[in-house]
């Protein structure tokens, strides 16, 4: 269906239309649904809970630990990594047996730049930029504190803040370049880079390219394979819908799987774990990047969403994020501009990711009055980035454009009428 | 209560009247009981699961992920690996601000081991033993191929593969040794070091220690700081009863939180995570050794359990303990010895862990014929490790005399009628 990116109207009705033409919309079904108060807005932060998945884990919990204890290990728990792994792989254009569901992105990000690191060994320098998740910055900033300070971590900068400028990138990698290593879609400007551009730039010049999904998968269409990709990260808490902390995944591309070599050797990354050899033999396979027995309880919890994610299918997930970022930034273009906002992502959709950043220099204190609104108001429950940036996140299984509405509705009040001014200007607190 | 260790009766009315004496029987209430075909005997691999855990999840699951999602963050999840360190350092004589509960096992020896050869950088020596679980070699041996190979790892050998001697680890520890690491309790055998000697020997010698409690902690008492321990790490999904992969702890002794640094520089681990600063400052406590989000379900699991470890008290756990395995031995000795078995573990309680090996030329095909029993015989459920070893493990919590009786029964028939032949003798499929 050919669905208009162009917006005239700023009225509820109109906003209830779009929601009766959206093909997706049985699937906000499948979620559990907050207090009817709350409009909830940070998807991109910790995606609700699927129905499927609160059923699935009750049975886990009771059945398969209650009841089946160890026996559970045998009975699928021990293939969960791989098999949640090919079902992240259909999402981002991998082959199935190229991704594996473990740890935390960030512990992830320290094994394939490690081992991304030991098979360049004459190239001192990392790539990546000012936008990057800090967290992703402080693992490279620990592994050249471990590997010896003649590597460095080059930072792209960025002139305006929300973008980073693709010349400048490209011109940053050389013969010199170990790894470029950046987030696809940024986390505070949703800005995305072109993946298949600069992992091209980086083969010319030797260099591998690791490439932290945490802000795509799940609304954003990725083809590893279609780009060369040879390292990936991502969580999978965020669109994925998997939970609080749920357990990131990583990707190796197949032929690079037995050439590298990560640095934490854990058992489950040994050919043979339950032979107990006293000497560290690597699988050949993917299983060569887990480390140590999977947290089961969380890992679990991951699946049901991977399913619904395959059912509504990416390129339709990707559509509706577009349309209804489209929206949003209409209704802000509207009635937030004139009132001191500025647009903190991209303006056109093909270098945005699902995410809008508002600015506004008092964005912390309208984030908490967002937030903490009582009844008759309804709540909005944005993310705040400093300096000035309230998040607003499009989860396309789920968010509708009568919520969009009413969030946007609701800044513009809480601006005009000031009513962030009773909050504490002080953020020691922000988490 | 003084009880007695040496028993005399053979007959399961006496193990009844011991269960009748047990002043703990009571918390066995605490746990979701399997069929009561299942003789469970494996609560050193995997613990049961408690009733108030499946409660607390339930909660976790509908209200704080399925509603606040988000604010959870804010109420309560952030603080989960701190609380339940604190809940676990009072089981292994730690202060509540030097254990946090974080990722793998193997990921946290993998952290603290980087961490305290970095703060031997002369050093080139790693002390282990033979009877190590292979996971902690495997990872000290990555160590050593990430950080050179003028490091180098000496295991010191077992005589009789049941017990290290320790003037031969006192002998391995000199002027060129770095770090000791070893696991407390030993995962085959049950051998338990002399923490507080071999740690005072490391450091007359200027050596770390790092200790696995993985088969010590919620079974055995420990006293990190009573030992001056340096280092130390542990799951909780065994005795600590925290499901199926639940996060592990590490230990780092106060004064030398500061002083050390782990290598995976995650966002957790630093001073002001939220601050999203693009230059990374560690955390000045225990929280420097965290790395990325901690997974929520997992991890709040493991909390209702260690309430109710610390409800028992961990000297009843450990008297409990040695009266039941000194029990198991004594049935072993009159019904099994003459079967061809022997005891795979130390004869002295004080010299052994919660669990007792047995072994037996056709132990994976007896063990096989346990698990698989079919009414009216009772199934026992016991853990297989190569070549030859039965590990039954004693749960103290919830382990009865009953069950011991009844499993010590069943292998006696097992044997003697010859049960175990109708298995395969192929264990390719081992897990």
């Amino acid at each position: 269906m050919e669905v208009s990116l162009t917006f005239t109207r700023t009225d509820l009705d109109f906003a209830r239309e779009l929601d009766a033409q959206d093909e997706l919309a049985s699937f906000r079904a499948e979620f559990v649904m907050t207090d009817s108060d709350v409009i909830y807005l940070d998807g991109n932060s910790l995606g609700r809970l699927p129905k499927r998945t609160a059923a699935l884990l009750q049975r886990l919990i009771e059945w398969e630990w209650g009841e089946r204890l160890i026996r559970g290990w045998g009975e699928g728990w021990i293939e969960t990594p791989t098999r949640l792994g090919a079902k992240v792989a259909r999402l981002v254009g991998a082959q199935p047996d190229e991704i594996i569901v473990t740890e935390a992105t960030s512990t992830n990000l320290f094994k394939l730049a490690v081992a991304a690191l030991k098979a360049r060994p004459q190239r001192a320098k990392i790539v990546s930029d000012v936008l990057n998740f800090p967290s992703d910055l402080y693992i490279l900033q620990g592994i050249i504190d471990l590997l010896g300070n003649r590597r460095r971590l080059e930072l792209v900068p960025s002139t305006d803040s929300v973008t980073i400028s693709l010349e400048a990138l490209n011109a940053a990698i050389d013969q010199e370049t170990a790894l470029v290593c950046l987030t696809h879609v940024t986390f505070k400007s949703a800005f995305k880079h072109d993946m298949a551009a600069i992992t091209a730039r980086a083969h010319q010049e030797g260099a591998l390219t690791l490439w932290d999904l945490s802000h795509s998968v799940g609304a954003v269409p990725v083809d590893l394979n279609g780009c060369g990709v040879d390292l990936a990260v991502g969580c999978t808490y965020k669109y994925l819908n998997g939970g609080p902390g749920a357990p990131a995944f990583l990707y190796v591309r197949r032929d690079l799987q037995t050439q590298l070599r990560q640095p934490i050797w854990g058992w489950l990354s040994a050919r043979t774990p339950f032979a107990f050899d006293l000497d560290y033999t690597p699988a050949e396979d993917i299983a060569r990047y887990q480390v140590g027995t999977p947290p089961i309880l969380s890992m679990r919890a991951v699946e049901p969403a991977l399913d619904i994610l395959l059912e509504a299918g990416i390129d339709r997930l990707r559509a509706k994020s577009v349309r209804q970022s489209e929206y949003l930034i209409f209704l802000a273009e509207q009635w937030l501009l004139p009132l001191g906002f500025t647009i903190g992502s991209p303006r056109q959709p093909e270098r945005r990711g699902s995410h809008v950043s508002l600015r506004h220099p008092e964005g912390y204190r309208i984030s908490q009055a967002l937030i903490e609104a009582a009844p008759p108001a309804y709540k909005v429950i944005p993310d705040f980035r400093e300096p000035d940036n309230i998040r607003l996140g499009i989860a396309p299984l789920y968010t509708t454009f009568d919520e969009i509405y009413r969030a946007m509705a609701r800044i513009r009040t809480i601006v005009v009428e000031r009513l962030y001014e009773c909050y504490e200007v002080d953020r020691s607190g922000v988490s």
